[in-house]
């Protein structure tokens, strides 16, 4: 289950999702520094021996890119199970953003980064009858239990019909 | 000329780099999103015009990780100058995070975004004797002239050895 595949009304401030798992090696580090953050410490294994890294290690935004597509694999997933069920599903609304993105600790290689988020709050958007704000922290944990990535996420979540009818 | 190929001293508020411009495809916007965004609005034409989007539009971590290739490029550009000239290049920091992070309006399909950085503040790092603290806003525009992408960014910046040493 995820936030995007439930309507606000369903969601409750604490609740955990546990998103899935990454093990991250050479060639996905690779694959994607080569392309959006060619830094030596990203893409050369002798040169990140002698950055202040001291390894090849991963990318920021890869990591947090990484964070994204478990998200949505679980989201997809959960909203074609419910799609099968017959039961309703929410819009899927835009994100007003990301607040505190922090990357704590490198992702080095053979790291396995474990991805989940946490709802720390939720609020009906005056602005927008029949839609809610939900924030929730999103992380991700090396094997050794040690965050290495943690941002505030903003997503507005659809009310039930009946709900939004009585706002 | 980029942050991380400057020294501290060298950087002063209120300036502007012009990193670079970048079209985006459908081939470069479905390449990112297959492996870390595939949602129909990133994959898929036919899906996306029934979507809120209307069309095709690029993840937003494709839009951010575009701005920091950019940013790499130009700074890798100027640090190999730089010692072409016999100059001294600073360490490059870590990043102690991103804020603000907001997506302001979709790329969609042959728009071509703009990505800049202004410097907006600096100080020195008590913790870090010879580090400063630079924080800057990192923006992305259409070539209509409308800002997609916004985020502050703070980077650590190496000082001058010479003023290093004075702290």
């Amino acid at each position: 289950m995820t936030i995007l595949s439930n309507f606000y009304e369903d969601i409750e401030v604490g609740e955990h999702f546990e998103l899935g798992a990454k093990t991250f090696d050479a060639d996905y580090i690779k694959g994607f520094a080569v392309n959006y953050d060619p830094q030596a410490f990203h893409v050369d294994e002798e040169a990140a021996k002698k950055s202040h890294f001291g390894a090849l290690c991963a990318s920021g935004w890869q990591t947090i890119s990484t964070w994204m597509r478990f998200y949505v694999d679980l989201n997809m997933a959960d909203r074609a199970a419910k799609t099968e069920r017959g039961e309703a599903l929410p819009e899927i609304g835009v994100s007003p953003g990301i607040e505190q993105l922090k990357w704590k600790r490198p992702v080095y290689v053979g790291d396995e980064i474990s991805y989940s988020e946490v709802v720390t709050a939720k609020r009906p958007l005056n602005s927008r009858p029949g839609w809610g704000l939900v924030t929730s922290d999103c992380l991700g944990h090396n094997q050794k239990g040690e965050m290495v990535l943690s941002f505030v996420s903003k997503s507005m979540v659809q009310m039930r019909s009946d709900s939004a009818s009585q706002s």
